[in-house]
């Protein structure tokens, strides 16, 4: 039938266009092949066309960003992606949800399945947590089912993204001891957004390195929810981020005692099992590691390892572009998920280099 | 009929893999939905996967680099790119369009008309002078028809595009004085290339700005050539390259005086009317001037100016990522004319940002 | 005497010492061993430790920032350096002179002669004309004795300074032509100082260029006065500032036409004589050209030219650290003067490199 | 006494002065009020002025480089460091000593107790290992005394130093447990030398990250001896070592599980008594965290820590300029304690910020 091999591309929104995921978004959406973007909000610019905010899509898309309207967005589109800042995420999800559209949500609203987690790590009180129960945490390599039939997806953060994926594999056989894990990433500073401030001006970010959020990093408890699921029993870790002077990339490096003696060529074909179909991530030979610049710009996800046999401890080591597979990319793969289409549509794109 | 909505394949080559603009033309080829590349050449190289040249590229393409051999090229592929280093493209480029190749050469080889000008900028003898009258420039702004019938292509330099799209519509119209063409750019390192130099260093090219080739640079007889050939009488410029600490990007700041008083926004409505047509050259907004940021990774230049009334000169500035428009992007844009395909196949890609 | 020996040091304060100049100048100071420093003012931080604002300081200077109050830095201060933005100089520093202070004022607000260019580059009314007259252009290598006699020192802007010791020696010597002269400068971000702001945020500036202000720079004027003074004659010239991704450092390209040929080791040989004696500036060899990177965190301006003749063109090339000859260092330089001390003092540091 | 107030400088070397290391120390050494310095040896740039290698030093130090030659050495210095590469230090320190001169070595071929250390770490015999007992490893904060009696001291390595002086305190208390330490650190890329390859190229390095060295990195076995000093134990470590786009600075973050509960106000006051005197260590205070850019061009080590009681585990980070602290600085700062002078003589410089 001739409309299966064209179909009709799917309706999708983006709200909250104007920040750096939002646009993302757009510039992976308007190159696929199955989606047609038809509105995009953005409460502080509203009224501006996008090519004024970005213009390096000008050209490409001329829509005009509008204010937030769930009933119209509801209206419009089938699909509707929130890259709002978290909190502002919540009453509109549920919203839409029960409009009936189908909402992924770049923030941490419906990442969590405890609602008082939200209380420790985040100082708010959840507004809607029977969705909590719900909500599809949305990192394929890991629930691609529940994607597919979700109505609601919590897009993971950039830095869980990293090390959920570095470190799983380990976790599912039981061969990393669980209380021993520690998870140092570094990231570009892009992840944090595109709102001006002194820790990410120029001259203050540019040829400095430095650890924040020491202790108390709102990615904590969701490494930990994702890899005590995958280990079958409760997981700690010592989650530290650090920022480095480059615009996209995150490097996530993960030590644990082993839970025996395994050769890092052993513990490659563990991952190279587990990953087995998972098209985003690649697992590395014995011999190298991963650098973000061989992921820049694409939704893959390098993993490599070594087994060091004289402390009996085993090193991972994790890249990914953070706005792509650590946010707007890993949102789209969702998508393609839940529309039917192949996860790698609008997606299969190989790493900017150099 | 079926053949036209989903055309065979074409057959492509690159000689030259190894370095920056081979891997970048691979990049955007292997995403080109009218190519197939069946051989790639790096001589250093020789039998290793491209893949672990660039890791990149790993799950994209597993060719294998192999020696380089025009007789075999040539039985397997109907374009070949040349993306060697200045002087050993002449030989190669003549030997296989003797074979009835097409041939796209992103070296200087084949760009200057004049056979003495190799010697004086050069400071070697043309081995195939015949082939300099033939070989077309391939700006498809100013060389469309040309192109698209062309057996060898000298693709431009990354600083003459932008150069000569920045200043061909003045001289075109006779509204700037030839005599007084200031041209500074400012590149990013890549254009050096994948060869480790002490200049190249990062840590002596980051966080340092300087000048260099002042006088003397190679691509100042291709920007004078094609410029006179826009204005109908030689011109002559003082162009002067700086290098600046990033990867990708130039930036071109073209000063001359005008030859009579013209406002910004009817000199932009003649580079609008220029461009009419040319998918790649944006023309901005009276306002705005170009970011090297808003073509990152796409094959656009953009374009915006300034008429100085007080000074009596225009001030241009044009934008391109070097290894795009400025080199395989710009190289893809003629394959695409010569093949008969629409010149945005592959290639109608949005910038990266940020 | 032994008092000559070790004099006792001068009393200086620095009003608006929060931003990267007023760092800057406290960074020099404190090391200078013929200052103490008494006082730092800083509106929005009054109260704060200065080392809570600049951890690099802590340990070398514990002063608290307080609100500025003219009177009490006369009562403390013989000299004061303004730190502050543009038109809020103005008041201050006329009323620090009425009461008896040196004062070295680092904005704009002093450095142009005529009134009404303020109404014109600035858009605003000057509030002490009368005191335009006295105020010395804080450039030493032009006007070391006025400056050494001033009340009132208005230390150049980062760009003029330069332009202008790039482009004096050719002009004092009527051997380029004054209506052909193009200036392109790039400059690091740190020029912008430290208030957050878009174009400056780190994923917007990092890897991008971008040239800004065309045609209407408010360094233009002050430019064009001072190298009319060295020319004798009005020189008007076409000056654009371009931004690239590094912290510090000023990249100048003066080109113009020279008035008659003369090769490049001649003209060097009149740039040599011209800054004889004059320690901070460094005259290259033939055939080398300045780099930022040599001057990082100096006070030395190293320029080089080429003269071309085929086109008849010198290309003249300086490089300053913006924050230092370009601002704060410069401002010590010309304290040393008026306090009678070595010009060099505090100041004579190697840049640093890598 | 009147000499005592103005001694006669202390005649000094440097072998190796082409690369990094060796500029970094000519840039001290030379502002140094304390010393002369006499010799500079590059085999690779014998006869050539040390300002043609380095640029920035034109104008400060005219020293022609010479081949090396302990004998010449000798009988003209009576300190010489040593910028050499690893394994070439041994036998020219060897010699040096012999010949009555007090010297400084840079590499690692003096710093590991251990002869087998050097088969299993380097891979090469030790060819004095008599000197290795009597080699004082230079850092001033743990062995003052010993250094300032030394013929012969054994500069630490970069990343060491920010590990060390990070994780000391908590084992010579016996607050933490030495089975459990995980160290990862980020340098930037100078930490490489000044040799152009391929990793450190710019377009290769630049706005990418990395870990290297996993498991089997040459600073780990000095980074063991030092803490196992420390704590009167066995100490065994997992240290990953990772690259990042900027030219200076080492952050090093060290995770370790607390031997019982502790706050961070507790461990703090501990690492206060810990550096009490000790004037290049910062200790930081609660809620605050080390920057490589505080630092940068400086001699100190800024470090701070937090205690989290959700894990029982406490995460310090430390953070120097790989060249001053981590190298060169360090060196003139042993050299200082050898020659009875002040440790901070000519080191005592606040970082330079932006």
């Amino acid at each position: 039938m001739t409309t299966e091999e064209t179909p009709r591309p799917r309706r999708v929104a983006i709200a909250g266009a104007s920040g750096y995921t939002g646009a993302e978004l757009l510039r992976l959406l308007v190159q696929h092949p199955g989606v047609e973007v038809v509105a995009l909000t953005a409460e502080t610019h509203a009224n501006q066309p996008i090519s004024q905010l970005f213009p390096s899509l000008a050209g490409f898309v001329d829509l005009i960003c509008r204010p937030l309207d769930p009933a119209a967005l509801a209206a419009e589109a089938e699909f509707v992606f929130l890259a709002l800042p978290h909190k502002a995420s919540m009453a509109v999800g549920a919203d839409l949800v029960k409009r009936g559209v189908r909402v992924l949500d770049l923030s941490a609203d419906f990442r969590l399945k405890d609602p008082a987690a939200y209380r420790t790590w985040y100082g708010f009180e959840h507004l809607a947590p029977s969705l909590l129960g719900e909500a599809v945490y949305g990192l394929p390599e890991l629930h691609r089912e529940e994607i597919a039939a979700a109505r609601l997806i919590a897009v993971p953060g950039c830095y869980p993204t990293s090390a959920i994926l570095g470190f799983s594999p380990l976790l599912a056989r039981g061969l990393a001891d669980p209380e021993t894990i520690v998870i140092d990433s570094i990231s570009g500073v892009s992840g944090a957004g595109r709102k001006p401030e002194l820790p990410t001006h120029f001259s203050e970010a540019n040829e400095s390195l430095k650890a924040y959020g020491v202790g108390k990093h709102r990615h904590t408890p969701e490494i930990e929810q994702e890899l005590s699921g995958v280990a079958g029993r409760p997981v700690t870790v010592t989650f530290t981020p650090h920022l480095a002077p480059l615009t996209r990339g995150i490097l996530t490096t993960i030590t644990a005692r082993l839970a025996g003696p395994r050769s890092t060529a052993e513990l490659l074909g563990v991952y190279r099992e587990f990953y087995r179909g998972r098209s985003f991530v690649r697992v590395l030979e014995e011999g190298r590691l991963p650098e973000t610049k061989h992921v820049l710009h694409s939704n893959l996800c390098d993993v490599g390892l070594v087994s060091d046999a004289r402390t009996g401890r085993v090193i991972v080591v994790s890249a990914i572009d953070n706005l792509v597979k650590g946010a707007s990319g890993q949102a789209v793969q969702c998508f393609n998920l839940m529309a039917g289409l192949d996860e790698r549509a609008g997606l299969w794109i190989p790493g900017l280099f150099p």
